[in-house]
């Protein structure tokens, strides 16, 4: 039998949940079935998107999670912080898997999200079962989730890139300095001074030095990883480009790890990862060589004059950073191939 | 059974190349066997273009044409013009179908070839039975055809656009005026002051003003569906972006034709073409919306006040302009699915 | 005696406003004295636009027409048309020269510019006395002007580039096409969905076809140059960088010219022309090479094939398309050098 | 009496090159005798850089240092490393004031300088006397120097940001990375594939990891600064945009330093300093609004929960970087106001 999956994008017209149709027109295993939009209601979604002119007749609805739940597979919500937490409960996942690519069920610690988001998380009762999707770390549980919390895009890119150096302890853990780099996208479609074509082209700052709220999302996964609470900076800066995510991240080496043996460290959690490419000695990524695709590239560097390490990171933010990490865990979730839909080299140049 | 077409890229390296390698990818019912380089000879394929790491394992070969035509179904051919001309001969033509994304089997006329290119054209022999390869216009005969010459990119954009007025006699045929405009990419990946980030990053020029070597090949096909000379003025500039190609059209009312005229003709001759999308009246395209997708999106409006019609069309040159062009051929020569590996909707934003 | 000049921007916080005080910032004979801003009233000027960060203590106002009417010399006026047509009168004329450079005084013919704008013309009364501001062509009558109407950014481009070939009866009159392409700050600052970076980085499309407000002003321009009416089409296009315009425009050649004839029109109106650059034959203009400066350079082409000429300028939008042109007619008011200020190469790469 | 300084620019036809003739041009007490190019000798400049089209009829020469340093009064060099030690000597520093752009004298320690740049250092005999022009920091030596080494661009950044916190021992000195990120017209103007539109457009990457030949240079003045071998890792990434440098410094605070103290640091050294600009607490410099001057924006953050400092700072790197540092060091050493022909706001949108 080839039932399909019925899938609804819950908040389908910012970047990510086109993103996420546009990797679901491709899975032959999957149906769209809504694409809720608040500010698009009534509007053929083609006319919204116009790379979907007769690729889809669906109309934005407003979204009643409720029917839905009833009559879909999987939810996909793609909002803002905050309304997940108080939309989603007990009664929807009973009916409905659900991955949120929002921040609301990402961090355990609901004081820590509430510190760092400035307001009050109202889905306490069903913020526990939920599983961090990075399935790179989280395969097992992810598979018998009800509740997936998609991660970041920063935060993707950042702990992939230094997950074995603090699991196999290689690290000073108070040295950690990540310094990502981002295209505007991740700034999302609403219109805004500071992400018009003239103030971001041709120009790159830091923004939200020292309070990015990936920052928390990080600690918790490393510090886990760790075993012990792990504190770092976060700087983000807008790079002029569309997508890509690139994280730079230094760290003391602990005693006298060298090229070899951190090396090894990487290959023992991710060669079998099929979305994880270690390069080469010497070689760093660029974000070109992962755009379009769910690739996380990793670059390692050894400082021997400052006894440092420099691991680098690259993601598309709205592929591994955001729709495709969300559908690669959806396969997980629903026993497929992990690589459906998602199994295309970086688009280039693009 | 399904037995794979072994497919072989003469030219991998070029950004032709390496988008048709990644359209066929994704090709569920083609293999491709070889990619070609002269200038990477013996390398792996994944070392020039990183995004393929871990996605192939091929080798850059020579490039033995006997013997690539021998073990494979199909062959295109992604080099500079001069080259396949000279290579190509009905003995290959018998063992191999091939597809010429180069210029050398598009222009009928040897003459007009060698006047434009200001080279010898070598290949008199199979020039004759090479079809023009836009499948809008000449799906039957490409059908049946063992050598097709893929349109070029601007030639591709231009002539869908003008297709319909020409053929139905709607406008004036000496009033035709094309003003292109065109990604980087068009240009080709081999290192040129005028194609350095700094030269050309914020800038428009026009270039080849007059003497652009696709003139002749939309004079052509222009003349052709008029059932006389059509000759034209084309003008293409370039714009600051990695890809995308608009062909603004204008060109003067014949009689009393209005909207509702003008539309019919296009749809006559595109309603049931896949890769075809006419916009709506008042609607234009824009690059963005058909980027890594194999769609012709087609505005068309009226200008009253100077009985002038403009036309216009966007492509990806990478795709519809060449590779993706290219695959749609092979599909309609092979009895597959036209649409087979490049039935996506475009890439937003990227 | 050195008293220097005092001027008021209003509106100096758009694009234009801002340009304009910082070309006014070197000009040694001038004082700006007010910046009014309708959005940051109150603020410092230095914190709306950072990079004039220790270049200037002035404080946005509101902007007291009549006051700055008594305490200026000259009145910058860089505002959304429909105001300065409502607050410009003859008494304010009387105490300051206005260089007004949105579009209320640019169109002798008060019906034209309301049905194009779409709003009553509430100046009727000083209309008649308006220059409009393009120097190369009204020189004598802005050198006595109380008022000036400085002209559209396309417009200048466009009415440069064809001007010569109009006055000389060279071309057909009903045949002019111009199609524009222009950077994105001339859509201003006013966030938009579609001036948001990602919506228009990295593509190209056209826009208000048939339909753009600069249409009648090149036509009321050419025509007067040509002594009867003509109309034309002219298509803008955006592009994805920040500042430049070029306009490539067609028309059929009139009797025999050849390529001297034509060359030697544009000497005859443009050799002592300061800010006018004719390019050697074979030659046709890039945006970068105006970028920053004040010149118009145009390039010349004869197709001898279609018998039609292409003329091609490029500006810099925000300088000889608006505030460099606006301080080259005050330059001209007050009896100053016309180059005062404004004589600098352009700026490359940037 | 006001005779001008005669100016040589050696190498004028790479991108600094360019940029100085550009800010020369404007200065008024400077008159550019030479240009000199090895790859255009014999063309006018204005067909190089044809935005100094009708701006100057100079003439591409070879370069006779000698007759140069007979005829001018000071001469700038913008060459690859390793010439101007191999061709300036006493006796030319006897005749004419030299400010070398390049790398060659900037390293006080020739071993330093023979291990990162891989050749012989030629110029050992003056390299003694070669004054490091930061004027920020060095402004008494460059007053009376004869040969100034002006900086690099990274270091220029990078050294100015972190000045303070070393000088005042406010931070670990075995704690500092550099994390830094610059336009591609750093690269230069030679074809290369790395720097094509296409291959750098849209995205970003770290280049030269832990092995940047500006990193001793950086070295070599914190260590000055601070009395003690300082050394640290700096990491340069490429993004897509022609200019600007910004330079995000980190390092552990010493002891309990808070912000005020460090904000006291940095107006001991910099409060009289023209073109060093402190942004108000929790600002953070954007390259664009640096654009076209000669301006170090420098923003500083403490993070406490990881005891750490954050100081970003942002160039031109065409002018503060190069051209206009060297201006700045010419108007020293020649008893001018520092400011003359830099004393510009940025330029923005561009």
């Amino acid at each position: 039998m080839n039932k399909k999956i019925k899938a609804a994008i819950i908040g389908a017209t910012g970047y990510v949940g086109q993103e996420l149709f546009r990797i679901l027109y491709s899975h032959e295993l999957v149906e769209v079935k809504y694409v809720t939009s608040v500010s698009y209601t009534g509007e053929k979604y083609a006319d919204v998107y116009k790379n979907f002119n007769e690729k889809t007749d669906l109309i934005c609805t407003e979204g009643d999670i409720e029917k839905i739940a009833e009559e879909c597979d999987v939810m996909f919500i793609a909002l803002p912080h905050g309304i997940a937490s108080k939309t989603v409960n007990i009664r929807i996942l009973e009916k409905c898997k659900v991955i949120d690519i929002g921040a609301d069920f990402r961090i355990k610690d609901k004081t820590i999200y509430e510190n760092w988001y400035g307001v009050k998380h109202l889905g306490e009762e069903i913020l526990k079962e939920a599983v961090y999707g990075l399935s790179e770390i989280h395969g097992e549980e992810i598979r018998k989730a009800r509740l997936v919390a998609n991660p970041g895009c920063y935060t993707t890119c950042s702990i992939l890139s230094l997950y074995p150096l603090v699991k196999e302890n290689l690290i000073e853990r108070d040295s950690i300095i990540i310094d990502a780099k981002s295209g505007v996208s991740g700034a999302g479609r609403k219109p805004d001074t500071g992400t018009m074509y003239c103030e971001c082209n041709e120009s790159v700052k830091a923004y939200k030095v020292c309070t990015h709220r990936h920052t928390p999302e990080i600690e918790q996964e490393l510090s886990n990883a760790a075993g012990e609470e792990i504190k770092l900076i976060f700087t983000p800066h807008l790079v002029p480009m569309n997508r890509g995510i690139i994280a730079t991240c230094y760290a003391k080496i602990k005693g006298n790890s060298d090229y070899e043996t951190v090396k090894r460290a990487y290959e023992k959690y991710y060669k079998d990862k099929r979305y994880i490419r270690l390069l080469k000695e010497g070689k760093f990524p660029e974000t070109n060589m992962v755009k379009g695709s769910n690739y996380v590239d990793i670059g390692i560097g050894i400082d021997k004059r400052t006894n440092r390490i420099i691991v680098i990171g690259a993601i598309d933010n709205l592929v591994k950073g955001a729709a495709g990490q969300a559908v690669q865990n959806m396969n997980i979730m629903f026993g497929l191939e992990e690589s459906t839909a998602i199994d295309i080299p970086g688009i280039f140049p693009i």
